[in-house]
């Protein structure tokens, strides 16, 4: 796909999100949100288009398990960015959606004040559809809100399975929200994911939970510490803060110390050997998944993967021999 | 690869493994576990070689965590079964031994007496390959072994990541081995790993550890039950039982509970559609690996990959573009 390529409506549409308009950037992730082919090709001119603007936002992942407050988090913790005159753009990951129809809310009611916020852009997450695809659409998304010029792109996800990992790969910092919780919960966090939080955010540090966010926020810290430092971490770093997303405190902290990190990782090439790598684990799983998407492409695919598995289910075949077949079959 | 194209070398193979030689076996299970292209011919030739004698062992999956007592397990509950008259082989599959020289201890001083025993033959762990490798590796020496005349073949692994998913794919039952340990201790048992176990059996019943270890097993028994009931399980499976491997007790227990359960499995047919599913499930999982395995077949694959993969990361070239040219190169 060249840029010689592209029809006239695409060049429009790249020249609407470049300049900011909010209904053109909705349309613009509305067409790299379909599977169509056309709207592919279209999808693919436009991005091309669009990449020339350079325009670079910080892109925050941010994940936490259902009731944790991430709906009033973000509400607030965005509301103060674009009191700050920021702009910010909130995109939603959600892998459960095809199963369950999403357990994010696909409205906007749920972010009232900031989805009528001028400055903030809002998009729930689409559904039905497999990780794979989210991976690459989401992606899509963050560079045509980056082109449109966000300075803050947050991505939320609910913490289920891969999704974490998936948006802390196309992330340049990722937030974990937490509840104020005991001992046993606390062991209940996968080790995984504390090793892609970049902070971790005890949330509802109000009322009657305040102690109890302070006993949290101290034992994460305290688990932190255990694990190995990372060469992208300066002193300190992974860190554990508390805020109360209800009462709005605690937030002007959480920016300034993504900021630090922000700053020291630009400072010492981290933030932009991380967007390289990330780059490029991209490139190789869009590799892998199109060639695994071979086995389904064309009917005569799929009926030959049908019918040489019934031949190893019957026992007529080896595994190995009818793998052989099937891969001599695909070429290559 | 046909039967015509055998070498006569593997003629002679197959014939002395179908003989029940226990120095052939080892020799085909070592020209398996080869990775060169002409041991991979031969091995195939090999395989074709056998599968005409239609030979069918039970296939036991067992895993459990490092100290809780497998060696011993199975060394007690091997004995056991030579002594009915049974021959017994035992396969183990480490996959942590490509990165630390192997968990599952490599000579065979771990099972003594059971390693002396002439109707047993244990092969252990070979080292240094990835989980991929692994699988169809032990599925071929699983092939062999039922060739041999084996009537048991016990594959043990170590709770380590996927190779216990990948242990049940090829077995008929699967055991998990637990010790004594209280309620937070059950608590940490992943959830998937439940589902998959036919059985669970707590060991080291003896001693101290005799009452928690009854305390265990009732824990374990009262989670199975929360467990969604599987069509291939008769009433009361899966089970929680409890054995001293070390005082050799609850071991004909055991054994008798397997076989009620694989009786009543070819009963209901659940024995042999069970076998086509895993079958299938390994074509697939082949041409899968096949696939991705081009990415790295050649060095011209790889240098393309690696060209690409550093545009991508300069930021030349977006992800996807640069997916599409490799795989288009690759053809198909």
């Amino acid at each position: 796909m060249t840029q010689a390529m592209m029809t006239a409506p695409q060049d429009a549409l790249a020249d609407a999100v470049l300049n900011g308009e909010r209904r053109a950037l909705a349309r613009a992730i509305t067409l790299v949100e379909s599977g169509r082919a056309d709207h592919r090709l279209q999808a693919a001119a436009l991005l091309d288009a669009i990449k020339g603007a350079g325009r670079e936002a910080l892109r925050i992942g941010l994940s936490g398990t259902p009731g944790v407050g991430k709906s009033t988090f973000i509400e607030s913790f965005g509301m103060m960015l674009t009191g700050m005159g920021k702009r910010v753009a909130v995109l939603a990951v959600d892998p459960s959606s095809a199963r369950s129809g999403g357990s994010i809310l696909g409205d906007k009611t749920r972010m009232e004040r900031l989805s009528r916020d001028p400055n903030a852009f809002i998009r729930p997450s689409p559904s039905q559809t497999q990780l794979g695809g989210v991976a690459r659409r989401t992606r899509e998304a963050v560079a045509l809100c980056e082109a449109a010029g966000f300075d803050i792109v947050l991505i939320e996800t609910v913490g289920v399975g891969q999704s974490e990992t998936m948006v802390a790969e196309m992330s340049d910092l990722f937030l974990l929200l937490m509840a104020p919780a005991g001992g046993d919960e606390l062991q209940g966090v996968k080790r995984g994911i504390m090793e892609i939080a970049d902070l971790i955010v005890v949330n509802k540090a109000d009322g009657d939970l305040k102690p109890v966010a302070m006993r949290t926020c101290a034992d994460y810290a305290g688990a932190l510490r255990l694990l190995r430092k990372r060469p992208q971490d300066p002193q300190g770093f992974p860190k554990a803060v508390m805020v109360s997303a209800y009462e709005q405190t605690g937030l002007p902290e959480v920016w300034a110390e993504m900021e630090t990190l922000t700053a020291w990782r630009r400072d010492q090439g981290h933030w932009a050997s991380r967007r390289a790598a990330q780059a490029r684990h991209w490139f190789e799983e869009e590799v892998r998944q199109g060639l695994l998407a071979r086995l389904t492409a064309s009917p005569e695919a799929r009926a030959r993967m049908v019918r040489l598995g019934e031949e190893v289910a019957r026992g007529d075949r080896l595994p190995g021999h009818a793998a052989e077949d099937m891969l001599s079959w695909l070429g290559g």
